[in-house]
């Protein structure tokens, strides 16, 4: 039986995108939510899942870091970098000049903002709630419209072309975890993702636990910070460092932050990301 | 003259209330996103501004993050943390058992969710651009609706309070910035807050950082990362510590810093929020 392979949907979006990429042989379910992904892959409805964790331009997914914080059973299994191409999307045989509205989510409106202004500066920006359904949107809207969305999103709803790779930025990639109730093995070029947070607010804490990583030679490749939503100003950090957990001096590391705080999660060890990983799979 | 207050609107947010609480004889102007608020600012059409900057269960308001970092000419002068009491507003003589519709921003609409699927199982969600904005969508919507809002949305706009205090965690508290071109002077209980980042991505430069204000006994209340929007895995840092600027000690380790980065900015030194702020003003 073919392995199931939850993602924040619905079809035609970049989170889709990543999915077909990451294994194309696997069966793709939709869901509305990062959440939603997170319990399908925990209930084992699906056998794993994916979501978007960070973009280069907008920072961290806060929901994916939420879920991962709460989740105490879902692992990182691996990462994956896409970029972000938008295209302008409209019906068959639309007059440029006569877009009245441009549909699309937020964050895209945002991403193509010089493009949509140089191009459309008369024309309305309306919020969707995600790129594919602002591919539904245009498709039904009474007056002249067009959609920002993916290239994928052109086929499945059947849209037309009209402009490709109209983002602001050359820079904007996001970042995918896939989800699994298990890590990766050790492949000698890991990351490995955590968080840990403490009782009480003292000073030097903090810097007590990247020193376990830091005197061992250990990278820090990322550090966040989420609240605790207990008090403002209490905090659950997040970090990535390089190496695998079952590695001795990252295992070392590991235990001694485990004595510094006073809850450590570990969220797994994983295949770290290289620029090798944008080629497209053959599928 | 009387000074003038820019405050991300419109009229009946919270930001206003935080504007109101902090001078209530200021003239308010209210912009339409958190940069405008902030040009407002930097060109001299209003001497301060208000932005939201942390919420307790949200996290960092990352556009004003993003023009911190962006902005260097716009210093914090004040912090200010206020409670987050969401409000059911209905139009008079509202039934609330055939209420179909509830309108608010989609933030306060999570922040509300138990108590909107437990009394409203039926109703649908609609999100809003503003709770103020919620009210005048409840207003005018041809079914009976309601909207979840503030206090201060029920006076400017009408409305009647079907219930108060609505939101499903006691600990939901957004801390606020007062924007300026200075800071504050030296009062003896102050904060300083500052981001950095660096020219290449080299082991234990962060740790090295934080260890200027470690091994000086300065406490860092709050670290957090933001994306330096060039290439993923690159970040501006940002670290509020205790004390101020001018302190000889803080002052000291910002010297030491500066050194170890390639940039280093400080958005300004200010007197630390305490419980007491959270008293209102006589107005």
């Amino acid at each position: 039986m073919a392995k199931k392979l939850a993602y924040l949907g619905p079809a035609g979006t970049f989170t889709e995108e990543a999915a077909l990429r990451y294994e194309p042989q696997m069966v793709r379910i939709p869901f509305t939510t990062i959440s939603a992904v997170g319990n399908a892959v925990i209930s084992g409805i699906t056998d794993e899942g994916v979501v978007p964790i960070e973009n280069s331009l907008e920072g961290s997914v806060n929901d994916t870091l939420d879920l991962l914080i709460r989740e105490s059973k879902l692992q990182i299994r691996q990462e994956l970098v896409l970029p972000i191409e938008h295209y302008l999307l409209t019906k068959e045989h639309a007059q440029l000049a006569e877009i009245a509205v441009i549909y699309s989510h937020p964050q895209a409106l945002a991403q193509c903002r010089l493009f949509l202004e140089g191009n459309f500066p008369k024309a309305q920006m309306v919020a969707a709630h995600s790129t594919a359904m602002a591919v539904e949107e245009m498709k039904t809207s009474p007056v002249p419209a067009a959609a920002v969305a993916t290239r994928r999103a052109s086929e499945l709803y059947g849209a037309t072309i009209m402009a490709k790779g109209i983002q602001d930025s050359l820079s904007n990639v996001t970042r995918f975890a896939i989800l699994s109730l298990t890590d990766h093995p050790r492949t000698g070029q890991d990351k490995t993702s955590l968080c840990f947070s403490f009782q009480e607010d003292l000073p030097g804490q903090l810097y007590g636990v990247m020193g376990e990583f830091a005197q061992r030679g250990i990278n820090m490749a990322k550090v966040e910070s989420r609240p605790t939503k207990e008090i403002l100003g209490r905090y659950t950090f997040l970090v990535d460092v390089e190496g695998h957990r079952e590695d001795p001096i990252l295992n070392g590391a590991l235990l001694m932050v485990g004595r510094r705080v006073s809850t450590l999660r570990i969220f797994g060890s994983y295949p770290a990301y290289s620029t090798k990983s944008l080629e497209p799979k053959p599928s």
